[in-house]
């Protein structure tokens, strides 16, 4: 951490404020210049609180040298981490790359089985489906909720695919406890209450990306799941609002190898609800599969035009098994690629 | 709403797509381009799912041309809301003005209590104070809690101002009981879950402005509060997320002037949280009251350089007495130039 | 178009606006519903400035329904653009993929034949390398000028490779006669005064995408060259500005996809200005191969660390061989597919 | 600057790099951590080019803490800068302010004269009016070119007025001999070539900020200015782009106050084209008042529904009284404020 003090201070106030960081088992260094004079902190600096310091009056800025995320930082962590799904230990991260597919939302017990055992053969290894739907207006669907959840362990059970879903209250837990992987969804990326919760369980947790949270920012909403002993997190990147309009989302691929530098943690895109385009899936997900992405999250329905939400961006099975095939080749290509 | 339907679609499908919405009770004109088809929707379309109907395989694109948000619209509402705040009833929206300030942590007893009297002293109508306080790093500090709520509630007791704490999690509520305002922030705006629940109760709800949020979607939010039964919102604006680095967020001002046109709630604005920097609070309140805003919140901390969260953009009681006066002044001149 | 008329307005008034509208050579359609009056034009509406209306007092807003862009458009010209460079006219675009590749700036005659043999042994089919260019600061180098393009002919007759490079101010186009390729930066996109200028002349143009500007935009500043009569406009995404900052910009890949929906000209993506990272640009250029991109621009430097600009984003020779192979593999199975 | 060496550099080749940065006669502060080493640079670091410096292998960051800026730097030039213009030295800056009105574009002699009559009754100090105009489309309307500039100088005449037009092409530059102010458009903010061009002149200059410039971004490009003698450089924040739509930009008004401290120059706000809305003009004009701009640009027309251009956010002249009235309002308070 570097600490710039104001130009003009005591002396004696910089002393003070080095012999308080050293009170912290930390280490300083001072560099006096001509229009500045700096204070270089040496040590672990993750628990100092930076807002503090730069709210010191003889404080101009402070810069942080490390990262405040520790637990998911690949610094301390450096092999990848691979996360286990399902009775069956699916496994996620480190070369294994999960095939996430199904509907927004899960509309009937026939809807379900019927898109589950589709993408299944098209070579999904889990199924996703909303249950718990977060709507921007009060009166559009909100999804089936319990009921939405009990037909997806109906699917599980018929395909033997583990399942995703997302949770929007902490209160609902008990209810997710034959869900295999449970999803934050962008809007509660900085929910910390329910990502506290979460992380005193031990399931996998899908970890999406808010619509305007720097890749940071996500490791740090990572962390509250791990501080708490989950340390099981799957990252996902899912589009970040800017100016452009063309595409209901900004996918940002070049947040998976960023990530992949800065955690150990698997990364993988969602590129439905990115483009919030059917037609844009299939190159987009090729490119995450092409940039090294650890999986896909993509939707899929069985009558998109009447889907009951994001028609629009969803998929037909028969379009999913082009997509999945696609997929497939490119994934062996970068592989043949990595053992030349 | 508009629908536009994609170039060489069938008659019979068009007429479909017509029957089909005439049978949800509204009425239709359609409209054969050259190069599109428009099919125009009239009527109340505000349940009628844009999404779904943007799913349809025959559909290139849809319009709304009303306002998706109901209770919130000013159309349907053309008098400005009035929101009555605490037992002796202060009026906030409408020509009343809310002078909100305090710190952002409750630290300690002593503290809450000299700042609620500094501010009080200034002409502040409100004491804010932070008790459970949403942090990006697990490892900062999280706020007193149950014991902040006490405290604020004894600040209240000594000098009659009303108070306004953020909620963070429903479950929570039965600790909100003698909280004037509960404030949800700028992270939780798309919680849906605790706006419904905050529907649910009658006590005015501050509803912060999202880092990545439009103005519609805003009103939105307040729309799950509001349809639930609680109309009593206050808006508040605090700064968007943009590319520039200057100031921690990019103060939206005319947002005031839109929200104003928009929706009959009242909104006031944080210009501490959107600068992070206590320097640029001054003019920036000074702008929200010549702008026409129907209050401020704004920091105020005894001892900035050492307040546990957010010391830079604090305010000492001392400065916080020059802003109340030079936005008394504005207000002021804005009240005369209305009068003539 | 779709105009939306302010309620209660008079209908005398809504008639002056459909005569004049339908004197323009356009028809209309009217709509009248409970809470708005529609009326939608019908024809070629490219030529109607759509602020004109909106800016009639009793126009509530007005909605494009066609694209302002013509020349571009592939509605009516739905054959993917050829583009041909050079004097051995070489293609891009239509299943042709350019692969670009030099140096940031050109600093010697031996720096930039030997960048460009290396590149040609890799693959590279251009070569490219800043003469002029456009700095930040007025402090920073600013390129070789004339002598660099001087020294790019020299490196294309060494080598047979096409030049490209960018164009600051239509002044010094009689210097740009031996370059094949002549850029637009970023900076320059809405530099109409240049765009017209290179409308006059009929060298292919690489047109970068402004770093906030829209596809439309894009799209807008194409046509500016187009409607001048020269149809050779190849469009670069080179990443757009976001609130994120682990990357210098954000790669809008999608882009790619919408891009070639909306227009039949030719896109290629310039990885090393999207991501600032030189270990971001292998997976950023295989990414942006897998989603159909008509080619690259990569920076390559023989000694990037002393590179005069931008180094930390240029590639050693040897790097780019790497990308270039793995780039080559991925098209491979990308037209594999294709063919099935 | 804090230049961030690589962990496990070997000491031989920081020490290389702390002698190369010695040799341009600055000074350095070695500070070695668990994680990290820190060279400190100490002296005149604003032409040592960083990006330069992070291209070498063994640098991981290097952080500016002094401003890349000079001329424009308020730390070198305390006093605000006092800009003349015109004939009669009308002064901007330093408490004198700018009260700019005029049409989008001139459409003729008649339009012009009145409108600078108009406005000049009302209170403006300087007559703006687009000759050259930026347009997206190269089908829109670009404006009368030399002969708007000879209608601004009637008007000029007839009103005493000084005018201020906007460049695009610095081959125009003779055309304005009798214009005294010079604006350069936001689309144009980083066009260096004109700027240097500029820096030739002595005229003063209202530069706008661009679509998607940061502050710091702003204050390079009038360096590029006074780089080149002329320090008569006028800052315009005129709104940026961000995902709300409801206005057509963002107006930053903090950019007010952040400006004043970074740099002396005058600052002064165009509520006009960083709303888009007529309606919302006044409020913000207020407001830009009430934080401290040394002036406004405001767009008026004696018929906005038929303007050229922009009708949607030009004031008629019977409005732009009413704005005057009330920003001179704000403007004594803000005065009088300042006395006491």
């Amino acid at each position: 951490m570097i600490i710039i003090v104001k130009p003009e201070t005591k002396k004696e106030r910089v002393n003070d404020l080095i012999h308080w960081i050293e009170s912290q088992n930390l280490r300083t260094h001072l560099s006096t210049g001509d229009y500045s004079t700096i204070i270089g902190v040496i040590g672990d600096t993750s628990k100092l609180d930076s807002d503090l310091i730069r709210g010191l009056d003889i404080v101009e800025n402070v810069k942080r040298v490390s990262e405040p995320y520790k637990s998911a930082n690949r610094k301390f962590h450096p092999q990848d981490s691979v996360i286990q799904v399902g009775e069956d230990k699916r496994l996620v991260g480190g070369g294994h790359f999960a095939m996430i597919a199904g509907p927004c939302s899960v509309e009937s017990e026939e809807q379900i089985i019927s898109v589950a055992r589709s993408v299944k053969a098209a070579g999904a290894t889990m199924l996703r489906g909303g249950a718990f739907k977060p709507r921007t207006s009060p009166y559009a669907f909100q999804g089936l909720k319990a009921d939405g959840i009990e037909l997806l362990v109906k699917a599980k059970q018929a395909t033997g695919l583990p399942i995703v879903t997302e949770i929007m209250n902490a209160n609902h837990l008990p209810l997710f406890e034959d869900v295999d992987v449970i999803q934050v969804g962008a809007r509660n990326m900085q929910n910390f209450e329910l990502l506290k919760e979460l992380g005193r369980t031990r399931k996998p947790i899908l970890l999406k990306r808010g619509l305007a949270n720097t890749l940071q920012e996500l490791l740090m909403s990572a962390e509250y799941i791990m501080a708490g002993g989950n340390e099981n997190v799957i990252l996902c990147e899912r589009g970040i609002r800017t100016f452009e309009t063309a595409t209901r989302n900004t996918l940002d691929l070049s947040a998976v190898a960023a990530l992949h530098e800065m955690t150990h943690l698997p990364v993988i895109v969602d590129p439905s609800h990115a483009t919030g385009v059917a037609r844009y899936v299939k190159p987009m997900a090729m490119a995450a599969a092409a940039c090294g992405a650890d999986g896909l999250i993509i939707e899929v329905h069985n009558d998109p035009p009447h889907a009951l939400c994001d028609g629009a961006q969803s998929l037909r099975p028969e379009q999913f098994v082009e997509v999945a095939k696609a997929v497939n080749a490119i994934r062996a290509t970068v592989a043949g690629l990595d053992e030349q």
